[in-house]
């Protein structure tokens, strides 16, 4: 298969620093477009497949899943786009497209497993798929998404991760007018949840342990801010929220968000992957037919459906802009939560 | 408040067994209906308020919230039903009537708190609310049931609970025609979960510890048993059905379960009150959009068109009959699960 020399940034062990290298594309089969990648977001899951923290990482490791860019090449079979559109690539490259999942627009969920954009079994090529910290990418036009051309494009990025995420279950769980949505956690997701759950008409609450980020939350179009450690305004929401949106991703009790959860409210998980720990206790939900629940990302036609509702509603993400030579320090000041709210790449910076 | 002398079983003490002693019923007010009663199903939630395991009796204990009779005497403002009329009772007398739960039929989720059947305050008499282990009962109208004529009476009590309890979380998360439902646990609760997701229309599967129970869940209407305890078993049902109904009342692993839902599939748990032991993992749940929830009997209409589909499509309890002073054995031979599947007391052996 003819392959293109590609420049990128990643790193070849779990406790390297990332660094330029070069890597091949392949020339775009007939349903393929080659995308120049303009703006790369970061996002924690480049950060733990970079250093292995989750297992199964493969070096060279090149990250990146908030890929937005221009349309330099396209298949002979392409219909979805030509030379010089905006696109925008997400988590996935591809999927099996004949499982139950797949033809319900849930690539997610594909039940052969879809292919993500870095890190996963390299269908054309053999190896590892590489992400978006790179010159180009070139991807199925399936999995390739339209950009509104009225965005700031760099905070286009994090729509394709940290917006679909919070995105999907807000739409599963039917967020809208008349519902009320929490918030759990302010950072890349949570952030990216209000402006979605207030773009879609819910009254909008974040739980926050500290008051410090009050103002933040309700700059960004929070109606409301929960101190979840204070007793008082934890009873004082009780049996309140149809759905919550819990973005924290490591271990929490998630007993005290149930409690706030109305009659039938769902409290979703899409950021911690492991045990409930402490214990979930089931009185609340048989009490009160509560749901706990997780999701993750959402299918190619539902990011579609974000990425026009955001182009309509003119909401972006809150961006820090860096260049690739400044990710390792990024990964650092994340690990701190030191940032509002998502490192975006300059990828001209990778290209000079 | 004028009162009639009532013919009553039930304990005065958490370590007394039960016996007969004289209650007060009020004459029924203009909403009310008197109840003659005619049979009373046996609920474990019977057996654990009159001993106290769950804390809050207050004696004497008079249980029974799976109540079927005819209706002896009306309100001047009733309007449902008429002397000579078959009437059913199940786990609720009252609710406050005006809370958001209340206007859309949910009267169990009520916010104030609904009354009980039994060891709930009575807001007529003052004391305690005392159930169905009597000769009659006086109850609102809203709260009283309508009985299909076609039935075998006896073993339509059960359906007061037991029916209620599994047929609100089949109708609540759509089982029916093209879904696959499995159930834990074929006790009460669990024969009559495969009989109404069956009548609705799923394809139905019973988990089973142990193949003993393989023959009579196939003649209850399951389609297949699992035998949850074999791993080839459950291997092979992976990812598989849209709703589970747990009955299991004592505490246990749901993860195995979980693993066996398909894509936004949920498992409800129906018996079991506490903490989640072993910890729920949240890795399946969010790579397949599962939801754990609860569900607690059902709302007054729901009950109705319980009892309806009942009559049309043919389905009671399994039963068997007892004498009321059987009911201290009865008890212990429900601790041993050594019923199929559900008591029902003859109440006129309380009459004689
Ligand atoms: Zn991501
Ligand atoms: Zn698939
Ligand atoms: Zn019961
Ligand atoms: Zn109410």
């Amino acid at each position: 298969m003819e392959t293109k020399n590609t420049k990128a940034f990643g790193t070849v062990a779990a406790d390297a620093p990332l660094n330029e290298m070069n890597i091949q594309r392949r020339v775009p089969t007939p349903t393929d477009v080659e995308i120049d990648i303009l703006y790369c977001g970061v996002c924690h899951s480049d950060l733990h497949t970079a250093r292995n923290d989750w297992g199964g990482s493969i070096y060279p490791v090149v990250p990146g899943h908030e890929i937005v860019g221009k349309i330099t090449r396209v298949g002979s079979n392409v219909t979805k786009f030509k030379v010089g559109d905006l696109a925008a690539v997400g988590c996935m490259v591809d999927s099996c497209r004949e499982c139950e999942s797949c033809e319900h627009d849930l690539e997610q969920y594909c039940s052969h497993g879809m292919t993500g954009t870095y890190n996963a079994p390299d269908k054309h090529l053999g190896g590892q798929t590489y992400g978006g910290y790179s010159e180009r990418v070139v991807v199925d036009e399936h999995f390739v998404l339209k950009v509104p051309t009225n965005l700031n494009l760099a905070a286009v990025a994090p729509l394709l991760c940290a917006g679909i995420t919070t995105w999907s279950p807000l739409r599963h769980w039917n967020a809208g007018k008349g519902s009320k949505v929490a918030v759990v956690g302010l950072g890349g997701l949570g952030h990216m949840a209000i402006k979605l759950a207030k773009g879609l008409g819910a009254e909008v609450s974040l739980f926050s342990r500290t008051p410090g980020k009050t103002q933040d939350a309700l700059d960004l179009g929070a109606d409301h801010v929960v101190i979840s450690t204070d007793p008082k305004q934890m009873e004082a929401v009780k049996g309140t929220f149809d759905l919550i949106i819990d973005t924290v991703p490591y271990v929490h009790d998630v007993n005290p968000y149930v409690a706030t959860l109305n009659i039938n409210g769902t409290h979703v998980l899409v950021g911690y992957l492991g045990d409930l720990n402490p214990m979930l206790n089931t009185v609340p939900m048989i009490m009160g037919r509560k749901s706990v629940a997780g999701s993750v990302i959402g299918g190619i036609a539902e990011t579609q459906e974000l990425l026009d509702f955001c182009g309509k509603h003119n909401i972006v993400s809150e961006i820090e802009m860096i260049n690739m030579q400044d990710i390792n320090t990024a990964y650092e000041r994340m690990l701190k939560s030191d940032v509002r709210y998502r490192f975006v790449i300059d990828m001209a910076s990778l290209k000079k």
